[in-house]
Parts: structure tokens; C-alpha cells; sequence
């Protein structure tokens, strides 16, 4: 019986395809935000001061799509650190990686609940149980190519670096909940926190040596 | 006339971009799930109570997401696994991967299909037509590698190997075909077998060493 | 002045992100065709038979994908033949692609253009004159590779090949000026004539040896 | 503590995914435009005139879809020049790319802003704003490349290529915001000096030894 070869023993071997599937997806999701960017129709718009008129009343879009350039931003910086260690996969990795980006690509569904009902607490609650999945599926991914030695790391330096990423997904999540409470105050307030939180990780103001 | 070199012998020689190609294509289709998620008009929601109401009832709308992202997840994990023996190609081998394509990139359709009319056989029908035929285009493909050698393995690994992958590939479309029939009792019923199926491979939950 | 250096010179000369922005176009244009297929609407299906009938009603739009599919695989073949000669890049190169690429992902417009109209010449006309231009987008690009030596191929050798390619594109784009011009009798024999051309194509019927 | 690792050291350092996360953007935002492009609706076209005026009045359409292609071909070449030396990567300039991408899948909106509401000079503005910070991302990844050890390329020849390379972007950068600036004389003017301005860039017509 030892020549018998199951299904799983083989699929899934190669992490460049992982790779190349999520760089798709990401990008994809990237690009889709546009789409919520509209044009203003032509027969509501007779003067320039109109046209700037429409333009700034798209203010808030705008910055809800940059909002969701730089989240999706930071989860795809996210994975590819971990794959720049990642050398082999496994079926079980793999499927980790298509829940996570199966969450990674809910992303512009949920910047676009909150730009159109930001005085709602359930759009910030939605928006962040969406960030909250995606550092979750990080966070198990990540675990399972340590336990599973699909890293081209040794050892002892394997527990050093995952540390430091784990250690940084926690603090992000921790942070991100912190700012989530807020809206039990006020919800500019907490998107305003969450939003820095991102900036910080994104512009890398703290520990950056 | 030993010097003539027609069209066919030097076209589509390169499995690298079959990859690419199907990356693209799988990740696209997965992402494209997402535009049938319609944020809440804003006009609509005057409350909270009536945020979380008009999310609530999104609530098949996300599941079909998620068994949109399942079944491409699966077909793209069965077309990985050959890639991963997969070393040359051929016009034709590029040829059945691009019918295979055409059909996965219908998957998002018979989802949205489903969801839509799920107290319809047909819509079942549609659905469970679908991942037939790509699972067909799975078997087809991999056929064609392993008789023209297109894979990097020796001739008895190649048969273990390639029993492992269509013995799999042929039980998947048992058991979705006798979910497909469930429907003659319940739609419901149907659905639900299939999606247990599709969890089972996902998860790895049978057969898994 | 021997160390001054200008753009030109050193601007896109990695053939591999050629192949990677066209294996993304070409996956993007393929998998949008699906956007065209409408599930039917929720309250104009009220018992099984009417779902059948809308079903059917969408025969035509299948076709049209089918096709449109097709046709994009026709050209993704062969622009991916001339990669797999194609090593180096040149600036000039670059920009015949990113041309070719832009009369590509016109093609699922062209399909859908003729799907709506295709009781008028003038929507075979333009799905003609859509492949027209992307034979000679490839034409162009491959002549230019054979000329400034960005192929891996010797002299000789050169020589053969790019006539087997270049003899298989002008051939291709005659039949399909032939199958245009019989719009003059019937739309439906033009198109039905450019369709077998194009399935000749895909399944190699012709010359396979 | 010199064992302790920072997740900034490690983030981001494969300048392979950045290539491959670009591609997707820009390829996607260049099939998109396609999406600007309708058929024309069956029921308002009743003869083979009815259509073809249909089309001619699409000419604007079809002008801006290939005005949107070339620009973003023109920063495409731009970046993958920059690839063709960049080796490694960091966090913080991946995180530059991140928001280089974001302003070039902005270009869909300005190009379809601008074919709305040309006789505006707002919609001229836009348009410019959104090449110049495209410029502005592409010189400040390619210093910090330069700067960061990030190319293959020794000290001194460093230096030539990044003179080269920063020179074309500032020339260019000037001569869009001279095309910019003739909106005060008039608007097709303007528009027509910047795709002067582009074509030239993309056929070389100019400095090509």
C-alpha cells in the first residue's frame, strides 16, 4: 500500500502560485474601488463652479478610496512578508490563503457600507470585523507554515521572526479594536483612530529600526 | 520539407503562462463576487435597527459569496495540483486549458443564478452543470499531459500519481451528481449536500493522509 | 558623451512584464465577458417553465461569450507563441504590445456590439475590424522581434519559424476578410463562416502535423 | 536584544511582488476602461444608418479610450524601466508603490472625468493633477531605490541612469504642465498638446538614439 498516493499528499504544492492567485486578487480589489467613483452626469453639471461643486461633494469618496487602497495595502504587505520566508505549501496552507482572500476581497464591499452609512455604528462594526478576519487568517497562515516547516528558515530563527509577526498583528488587531470601541463615543472619532493606526503601520512612524 | 515547421509544433509551448493566464482568470472570477454584494441604498436606512435589518437580509447574498469563492477555490487547487507535475505544454493542452477557463469564469453566473432562483431546479441544474463540466475539463487536461508527456514524471509514478488525481477528480462528480439529485425531494436539501461536499474538500476533513 | 545614456535606451527591456501585463489584460477581458450574461430578474420568474424560457432566451448571449472567449484565446495563443522566442524587450517593442493590448480588451465590446446588432453589417464589420487589427498588432511585434534580435532563435532558424508564424496569422486574417465579406449575402453565413475558422484554430484541425 | 527583529526589517523585501501586484493594476485598470465603451440599446437602432451614427457619435469615447491606455502605458513603461534595476525591495518602498498604484487606478476616473466634461476646465485640472502625481510617485520610488542600495547597478553608472531616468520624468512632467496651462487659451488646445506630448513618449519620435 505504500505505493497508494492520496489526493492530498500532492495537491498544493507550489506557494508561487498562492502568490500569483493573491497578487491577482489584491490588485483586483485595488482596482474595483474605482468603480465607486462616479462620474457626474453631464446634464446636471452647466458651469465650472457646478463641476467643482460635484467634485468636492466627492470628497468623502475619495478618501474612502484611499481608505481601501491602504488596508488592502497593508494586508497584502502583510502576506508577502510571510511569503518572502514561505518556501514550500500544502493543501491545508493553501485553503488557509483562499479564506483569507476570500475575506481580503469583501474589503471594498465593507469601505463602501461605511462611506455611505458612516453615522452608523454597524458599518464600523462591519468594517471591522472585515480587518479583524483578514489579521486573523494572517495569523493562522502564518502558524501553520512555522508548525508546518514550510519556511526556509532554521529553527531557532524561525521563532525569532515569527514573533515579531505575530507580535505586530496582535498590536495592529488590539488597536484596531481599541479604535472600533470608540464609536460607542463618537464614530469620526473612531474611524479617525482606526484611520491612524494605518497611517502609522502604512507611513512606518514607529519602530521603524 | 524536414526544415518546414507548421504552426502547431512551436505554439503554446510554455505551461508558465497557461499559469498565469488561469491565476488571472481564477482570481478575477473570485473577486467579481464581490460586485453582487449592493451596499444599502442610503436613502433607504433611517435607522440602525434598520442598517442591521437590511444587512440581515443580505445574508444569502453572502453565502453564495462564500460558496462562489469555495468552488473556484477548489477547481483552482485541482488545476494547481497538475501544474505542480506539469512542465511543457502544447497548442491543444493550451487549448483545453482555455475551454476550462471559459467555464470557471462562468461559475460567478451560476452562483448568482442559484442565489437568485434557489426554488427552481433549474437553477440547481445550471449550477451543478457547471462544476460538471469543469471537472471534466480537469479530467480531459490532465489525461492529455500525462499521454503526451507533458509532466516531470516517470512512467510508473506517473500512473499512481494520475490514479490519486482522477480517481479524486471522479468521485467529487459522484457525489455532486447525487447532490444534483437530491433536488428531486428538496432544493434545499440538494444544495446543502453539495456544499458539504465542497466544505469536505476544502477542509480536507476525509482521506487526509 | 559616450557615458551619457538616454531613456530610450534603457526603458522596458524585461520581456517577462510584457507577458505578465498581457496574461492580465487578456484574463481580465476573458473573465468581464461574463458580466454580460444577466441572471433573470427575480420577479419576472414565477414557475420552472418561465426559468427554462429565460434560459433560452440567453442562448444567443452564451454564444456570444463562447465566442468572445475564443477569440481572445486565438490571439492569447498566439502572442504567447512569440514569447516562447521572444527573450529580450526593447522601449519600442513594449509599446507595439501595449497597442496590440489595447485593440485586445476592445474585443469583448466588439462581441457584445455584434451579440446586440447582429442583423446589421456594420457589427460584423467591426468584429472584423477588431481582429483585423490585433492580426496585424502581432504581425508588427513579431516582425519587429525577428528584425532588432530579441528572439533566442539563430539566424537560420529565425528565418523558418517567423515564416511558419507570419504564415499562419496572414492566412487566419484572410479567412476571416473572406468570412467579413460574406455579410454581403448573410449575416448569419459571415458569422457563422468567421466561427469556423476560428474553431479550426482552437481545435487544430488543419495542418496538426 | 541583537537578536530581536523589528516586522520593519523584514516587510516587503521581494521586489518580484510589487512587479507582479503593478501588473495587476495596471492591467486591470487599463481593461476597464473598456466598461466606458456601451452598445448601443437594441430598441433605439433601427436601420443600418441608425447604427452606424450611433458608432461615429462613440468616436469621443473611443478617442478617450485610447487616451486612457496610452497614459497608463506610459507609467507602466515608466515603472518596469525602474524594475529593470530595482533588485530588492523594503517595506517603505513598497509601501511608495502602494501609493503610486493608487493614483495610476485613479486614471480610469479622470480620463472618463475629462471625455464627460471636456469644456471644462476643471475636468483638465483633474486630469493633470492625477499625471502629475503619478510623476511624482515614479521619481520618489526610483530615489529611494537609488538611495536604499535597491538596483543592481554600481556606484557611478547608478548615478548616469538615475539622471537619465529622473531627467525624462521632470521633462516630461514640465511639458504636461505647459499642455496643462493652455486651458486658459482653450481646452482642446490643452488636451491636444498633452497628447502630443504622450505620443511622442510612446512612439519615440524624439531622442531615440
Amino acid at each position: 500500500m505504500s505505493r497508494r498516493v492520496t489526493y492530498n499528499q500532492i495537491a498544493g504544492q507550489k506557494a508561487g502560485r498562492i502568490e500569483a492567485l493573491s497578487d491577482g486578487v489584491f490588485s483586483i480589489a485595488m482596482t474595483l474601488l474605482v468603480l465607486d467613483l462616479k462620474v457626474p452626469a453631464q446634464n446636471l453639471v452647466h458651469s465650472e463652479e457646478e463641476l467643482w461643486r460635484a467634485l468636492s461633494k466627492m470628497f468623502p469618496s475619495f478618501l474612502s478610496y484611499f481608505l481601501g487602497f491602504m488596508t488592502l495595502g497593508i494586508f497584502w504587505v502583510g502576506q508577502s512578508t510571510q511569503f518572502s520566508f514561505v518556501k514550500h505549501s500544502k493543501r491545508t496552507y493553501a485553503w488557509i490563503h483562499i479564506f483569507f482572500l476570500a475575506v481580503v476581497s469583501l474589503i471594498p464591499f465593507s469601505v463602501a457600507f461605511l462611506n455611505a452609512h458612516i453615522d452608523y455604528r454597524s458599518a464600523i462594526a462591519l468594517y471591522w470585523l472585515n480587518i479583524l478576519l483578514a489579521g486573523i487568517g494572517l495569523h493562522i497562515s502564518f502558524n501553520y507554515a512555522i508548525n508546518h516547516h514550510l519556511t526556509n528558515l532554521h529553527l531557532e530563527e524561525n521563532q525569532i521572526i515569527a514573533k515579531a509577526i505575530q507580535k505586530r498583528i496582535i498590536m495592529a488587531q488590539v488597536l484596531y479594536a481599541v479604535g472600533a470601541m470608540l464609536c460607542y463615543f463618537n464614530n469620526y472619532l473612531s474611524i479617525g483612530f482606526i484611520l491612524l493606526v494605518q497611517l502609522n503601520y502604512a507611513l512606518g512612524l514607529t519602530s521603524n529600526r
